[in-house]
């Protein structure tokens, strides 16, 4: 009685992974997204990626140290990609310099805790496990190897998204295909870093030393700084995200554990798919979008006008005060119709 | 020049209460749903529900008390279905015992302040209402008697929630019908328990006594505790949540103050209406779905893994830290092809 | 290979500003809403619109003082109202008297920091630009000019909301046209009053004296007040908004910062187009819907009944401790069919 027996038998879900050609994915440093197909060639894939973790202390902005916990050394951890029925083969490596176990939990994946129960790993050792990707859209991934251990490896970092495109590539939900010239990956991360009695963000000689005194700012709910990609300006200045004037961005952006509304300044969200998923239809038009926290969102957008585009979380608090925001520098020449001035600032008449 | 003004005549919408057959709803405690059809038979019914206030305190989690106003004494009070067309007939009754007024507004009500305004009753007073459920989705009820006690009663727990289900059952919203095996109904509540100097949580003597101290945590919007049905673990162990495999589970999840994020750690939402309206075409396969405080939303998933699920709120302090998590036990064969673990954990190579 | 790619060409999109009539608009205050046809008629239009900051201290709650920046002196500042493919032609005044240095950021526009970097004016300047609107919706403006005086500023009420219509009006999605006999603009807004060692409110003497301490409060993230319309009950009383049964009344709701979650107690919103977006199919029959921070979202909802209306952000601890209420008086004839009182309050039977 299920809607989906009515359903036409999809010929790329039957395949099982021994039938299928293996391909490595060169996982990329955040922002960047890894070279992938929008429309999937020929049958499925085994797409075989590799994380290892790292435990490590970051200057989260001038002078304030965080403790991360991060797959692949940067927070977010990489975006994987793929296409429906593909299956990921994951291995996990948790260095013997590491202190902690770990694992991985994939939101794309089905049963088991989404491979964390799977893959816990001692320093030391690695695991490897596979799931199949029977879900479109994009996913968060994070660590969770149970009990305070999992809300503590989440907010230092230790989570990342993996895009699972239709096999034929995105749409508009009116049977038009959406292309994009370029992708970005967001990750947003709300940090809980203790301040002395002074004031003063505290640092800590090791990750166990800063855990206790982490858990009780976590419990105020309070985030202490929110940034995207691992640190205050992580995505301004020289590593500013760019375009040009006429090309279309896809913008993932994912939050592992507290809401969040992206917002391009002086932008939209032509084709949104604020909760990521890509069996519905995109929203159009949209001034801002809401990510609820444990999921990671999608947004494309067509730039019309060059010039510099900030992309926040628009709690402006969030933004300005604890660090939310990032840069687009887009090239190309200004378009007097959609905007000008009309008269400079000037001494107010009448 | 409203649209609806080109529908057709709902026929079933042209009765009066004293036309139809009148039954008794047997109401149960969460997370059981009362016995009822997917598809309604025949003409819709006058449903009799009768509530009580239970004014009580509980063991929200070890040692850690609170005081609550419970309808039919537990947190959230009992799911109340019907279908649309059929009239809810509602009796409040306020024990003698109790020393608090009362009453209950139903979102799915219509004027009156959803009911609110005709039911508020003292201790030993009881009182009758009935309303025509006009509009279909999972709602909201809640104690609204004026002023702080509206916050006040909500955050003590006094909520549940009614499903007034289309009379042709769910569906897909491409004219597929969408059914379920089983159904489950989670009520997340968010309580502000005042703590001493040395940081313990306080204990009171009575209702009142709580409620100066109480209201002060409040006004930080922080909650100290964040529970599914009425206590840390009320949904784990003995009480988990159970389905077998291929089954399909319907989760009614409400939340009548502040907003909430449910995941199911290891599955997906394959059809989800968050805002908990039925005749809006669900969402599909998500991984988080987002709930906004004063609502009630529904996902459906069918389990193609047997293991242990989590099903959390995924602002994972929440979740583990404030005690927003529940389990589900689904029996059945392990399928390797959509999840398998490749090599064990062992030694790193290379 | 964008989807916009295989649509019919607009022939109203291919206008320039000087082929088009000018028309000046009248703006109101809040909840108010300025006079505009539903439908679009003839060709697109300069809209051209004056805003004026007024830098001031108004009473937030019996006694308590806030400074707040106000686009023509009100909070929120007044909605614009287009249709698409009209250009706004805005004039932006600061007076003399004034102290800091403002702008103007409109969501619906695109390009150059969406006016913000065209039209930074010092006291005693003024400046004009001109956008196109060419995404539909209703859309949040706000001051930002730049650092902590973004988030300081729109949260001393510098916002507002600008509703671009369809040129054919509003429609359900389904190819049918939307109506509204009336409609409201609903600003709600987060201030973050310090308080004295008493728990007092503090007032300042001058708005920049009140800033570090404000800016303190800000990075909780946890609001003093939440309101509508700029005060704790601003649209209460006699400023109640007004309905009378039948009427379908159009409920745009702006939150610059924040997220909200807007609910009629006692009624629905029938069509809800939660983002704003007018290109989306709006949802259905909502108990509550959900608005980003950074947004501004529309609701329709015709009244089956008279009486009073509470609209409330449902986190009600924010809506009865904090502020965020009003009340909508609804004139007519109670209709039992709807709900009725079976028997009063009296002693408990049985
Ligand atoms: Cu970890
Ligand atoms: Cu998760
Ligand atoms: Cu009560
Ligand atoms: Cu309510
Ligand atoms: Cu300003
Ligand atoms: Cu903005
Ligand atoms: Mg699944
Ligand atoms: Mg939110
Ligand atoms: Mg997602
Ligand atoms: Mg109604
Ligand atoms: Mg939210
Ligand atoms: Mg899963
Ligand atoms: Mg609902
Ligand atoms: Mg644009
Ligand atoms: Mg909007």
């Amino acid at each position: 009685a299920h809607a989906e027996s009515g359903k036409p038998v999809d010929r790329m879900a039957s395949y099982t992974a021994d039938q299928l050609e293996r391909v490595k994915q060169v996982l990329v440093v955040p922002p960047m997204v890894p070279a992938h197909d929008q429309v999937a060639k020929g049958k499925p894939k085994v797409v075989e990626v590799r994380l290892h973790v790292e435990e490590k202390q970051i200057e989260l902005e001038n002078g304030t140290k965080a403790w991360v916990c991060a797959f692949n050394g940067s927070v977010p951890g990489p975006l994987i990609v793929c296409h429906q029925h593909d299956y990921v083969e994951l291995t996990l490596v948790n260095p013997k310099t590491n202190t902690l176990a770990h694992n991985i939990d994939l939101h794309a994946a089905t049963g088991a805790l989404g491979g964390g129960e799977l893959t816990l790993v001692s320093p030391g050792e690695e695991v490897t496990f596979r799931f199949k990707a029977i879900k479109v859209g994009t996913f968060v991934y994070h660590c969770a190897p149970g009990g305070v251990m999992i809300p503590w490896h989440v907010v230092m970092g230790m989570n990342g998204a993996i895009m699972v495109l239709p096999r034929e590539g995105l749409s508009d939900g009116d049977g038009n295909n959406l292309t994009y010239d370029k992708a970005y990956y967001i990750g947003e991360q709300d940090f809980y870093i203790p301040q002395n009695e002074q004031g003063q963000y505290k640092a800590y000689d090791t990750v166990l030393g800063s855990m206790n005194e982490t858990l009780e700012v976590m419990k105020t709910l309070t985030p202490s700084h929110v940034v995207f990609n691992g640190a205050v300006g992580a995505l301004t200045g020289q590593n500013s995200m760019t375009a040009k004037l006429g090309e279309t961005v896809l913008f993932v952006h994912s939050q592992a554990n507290r809401d969040t509304r992206p917002h391009i300044i002086g932008g939209h969200g032509d084709y949104v798919w604020n909760t990521g998923s890509f069996s519905d239809r995109p929203s159009q038009n949209l001034e801002t979008w809401h990510i609820a926290g444990g999921s990671a969102g999608a947004a494309l957008y067509t730039f019309k006008q060059p010039g510099l585009y900030v992309y926040v979380n628009h709690n402006l608090i969030e933004a300005i005060m604890k660090g939310a925001a990032g840069h687009i520098k887009v090239d190309g020449e200004w378009n007097d119709d959609l905007m000008t001035q009309v008269s400079k600032p000037s001494p107010i008449k009448s």
